[in-house]
């Protein structure tokens, strides 16, 4: 009963997510050094890119935007999220529902979760209800799986990513979305331990073209479905070189250092 | 899916809201220099001023005297609220559903949202099912979206304006009421963080004409679509002076010392 | 879509309620000194003389005893109550819903609202719930307005006595009883405050016939529209004399003292 | 709209409730005197015994051994429960609904609620739902009414048992299961204070032949109608003699030395 | 209205249940000795293995794998679960509803109750809709039963686990799943305590053949219904060899030290 058949978020079992709910969870602050695309139609252009399988964006941005990118971008609706102006532990409210989110057009749904947290419990259990929601009209469920939380020392440890996306498997998720665990050998473990569950890798804070798309190749090498990727793309001056790229080394298997080079 | 277009709440792209829901935020204390004006009919006879485009109140006062007004006013039903008396943290609860709301006759509706506080995630998913609600039935929902909590040491800093007006955009607000940034250039970067939202300024407590239009004016040259003002109307001796003069700044362009001249 | 045209509870605009949910919230001990009285049916008589409009219990006494009184008593059923075992902040949770009180023949529902405490929003929403069920049915709603936490450090000042009966008026209750603000001016203020909500008095704990009338006939006088009485009827070796005169001041205008001497 | 006629709870007004939710309440460790009487059946068995009016278990005891006991024995579905290894405080969180307990064939329902904790609320507003869906079904209400926490330094005071069966009044029950308040005297004030409501006397913990019946002689005397009895009947080796003595005192107005001699 | 009866998850009156929940209660650590059976094919083929009567997994489990093996393995489904990462006190919160489970194709489900925590009354009450969810489907319902908190110093005492199985019975579960508790003779009174319903063995943490295989014969020579097990078979190299050893002695009576020599 998984959703990934004959999705177009997913295009020869591989995804590039653009997201951009970055205007939620990091604020206004985030846009500091590119203005310009406070304007959330700006980064709907870039999603029009043939290597955007789909676009990660709140409620609020599909409802005003998303009418005239239909027929161009294929929409996941973040279906949770909080500012980064709370203080509480971590924790993201439900945002939208499932069915709004399919009114809205929606290919796919994410969801947020935040495993070893004080709210791991309400979290697993708003997520059973939306992925039971979303089978009921054959919509595939991303998770961004976070794990945080007194027991989560190192974010980013090799066995944390592997339990992230093993949850999400196990929860009934399609899609996992987890940091990169430090090496394409702890993401190739993270991988098995997802089974069928496509992996795709968290693009994170910006960083320069090598180190990132090195990074990409290699998440890619070790088995993952993709990437989610936000900041770095719609937060460089050029994003269109920086999709070319990736879509180079994500569904054609380029090598990051020809990529550069050409 | 946007509802702005074809209500009454905005004209030609602008709005003047006269609030009223002091009664219950504030309390009698409001009316000390007033005490004429403890009787709701007083102003809802503001609200039939040509300038006033949406009056916003709590469902009493709606039930009570809207009937009376039904042709002459613009109803913005207040969905949420909470009395001065309450000690805990900032957190309005729920007051009126749309439901009702509509049967009352409201051609919008509005909710505070707190973000940054402890209780932010209670009033997202709230905020969550009152906005699709309000969709179901084509009815605008504005946001008064005042930042508080432990991250929010000034909350009139611009940078936080321009987070509250981006969290009305990104959970699905057709306007966001703020209070005033301290500058027009503030004022602007939080209308360019709003996106296609409607950033109408909060009046705040009563100052001077001067000083009230002079604020007014500069928030409309920074790209507000208008303000929403309680004290600043109905806690004066002329309201309707105070009236015209908004009329001609927010809907003709005038400057507020032409006005204030006039 | 007030409620308060062509309701028994009211008669030419004034209102005497008997109240009678002191075996919850006071407990037995509120029968030391009447004992015969802790069987309902003698509470039930005091309530078929004329001058009470309604008559205010908890739905026990109401499903127990109300079949024989249905024809000569007018029932307001109080939907939330609380037992004086209870050292918990005040709080009152629904024990009846609207539509089961209906069953029992409700001419109109009570709710008490502690505006102030800590779980000021909880009652705020559930009133909210209650309001809008019970103008579903054109039932009216009595609010007990009765401020109390830690920013009422007393709670019958005027200030408070007005909050009090505003907050009934902007949360839509027909009916809002409240404490004695401490004379006449400030009771008038409560009045105002109210808007079109009908206020009664709160006949509070058993006090000699003198002063306990003066204070009725100077409510009358401020404008009140009647007055809730428990323990200073029902309480009282004589209640049908108590009763007489009640209705002498509240619906014939006469003076407390007239009334003492005849 | 009270549902104690034509139920076979009652008989002649009297009912001889026999509790056996003690394999929640206190565990195995009730049932270590009488090893074989951890096989429900044996006290079904007892349940069948004609002085036996109704039989208090949880639904699975209901589940498994009903269905075989059906035509001799009336079922009072206990609808909460804790067991003793839990150390808050006195809570009893639902176990059963009244839909299933009279799918399971229940001709009355049980809850115990505890006023005077902190958890009264909670306690008063699920009995408010359980109360009116059993009106629903005409199916009649016990209280299991035992107040408790910090304002009860004594909870078997005469004040503390009587305000416990006014409660029960005054929230719509139609039996209330109390404790014994320490003498005839007390108990008949808790008669008085409880109105219409049928009083039963909790039997409490194992006692002497002679101390129980004469408690139970006395209880009647005082206007009880009857007893709820559990740990007094299946902990004793032969509990048909003690059925057969309580038969007599509450049914046939028997003394206790009477049926002891006998 | 028991649904033992007739489901295939119980053959003659016996059960083995191959637990694999494991990846999300225990994280992929559990995996480090055998990472091949990261991929879940691996341990839904050992359960195709005639010994086991039911395969107990999470819903995410079930969806991807079961359509491939719903002909040879009866699925439970496990309703709740939680990660190893949380460091709250035990609870485990809701991950699938019993209407999913049955369109998975789930022949029974399992719920995890921790008697004894400061949660205890939130698992009974979700545990009381699960079950009378599941019986209007006549699914049958396994109790995972682990007492745990303050009161429980020791969870595998005697009288704790006897108390572990009541409750599996007073609540209304098919299957009590407990731990060891310590000697055959206390496991005997634990199935006493557990009247009609099925006591099952938890496995536990991998131990060597003789002991694992000796623990199981004292158990079913104290009378319980089978075992559910996960680690001693999914971690052992040889999976086949122990499920041969376990379907003797449950199914077929043979002693452990018969099956080990052969």
């Amino acid at each position: 009963m998984r959703s990934l058949d004959n999705t177009p978020i997913v295009q020869d079992g591989k995804s590039i997510i653009l997201a951009h709910d970055h205007g939620l969870e990091h604020g206004p602050a985030a846009f500091a050094d590119v203005p310009e695309r406070l304007d959330p139609e700006t980064v709907f252009e870039m999603a029009t890119h043939d290597a955007v399988t789909g676009f990660a964006v709140q409620k609020g941005l599909a409802e005003t935007y998303y009418p005239s990118y239909n027929d161009d971008v294929n929409l996941l609706a973040k279906l949770n999220g909080t500012s980064s102006l709370w203080m509480g532990e971590p924790y993201s409210p439900q945002t939208c529902s499932v069915e709004y989110a399919l009114e809205l057009g929606a290919d796919a749904v994410g969801y947020t979760v935040y495993p070893g947290t004080n709210r791991e419990p309400e979290m697993f259990e708003e997520f059973q209800k939306i992925q039971e929601s979303a089978r009921e009209h054959d919509t595939p469920v991303a998770m961004w799986s976070y794990p945080r939380g007194q027991a989560v020392k190192e974010h980013r440890k090799p066995e944390i990513i592997s339990y992230a996306t093993r949850i999400a498997l196990e929860l009934g998720a399609d899609i996992a979305k987890v940091k990169y665990p430090r090496s394409g050998e702890a993401m190739a473990n993270a991988v098995d331990a997802a089974g069928d569950v496509n992996v795709v890798l968290s693009g994170g804070s910006k960083t320069d073209d090598s180190e990132f798309l090195s990074l990409v190749e290699t998440a890619m090498n070790a088995g993952a479905s993709g990437l989610a990727v936000g900041r770095n793309v719609w937060q460089r001056d050029d994003p269109e070189q920086i999709l070319d790229a990736l879509e180079a080394i994500v569904f054609e298997g380029a090598a990051a250092d020809e990529v550069l080079d050409g």
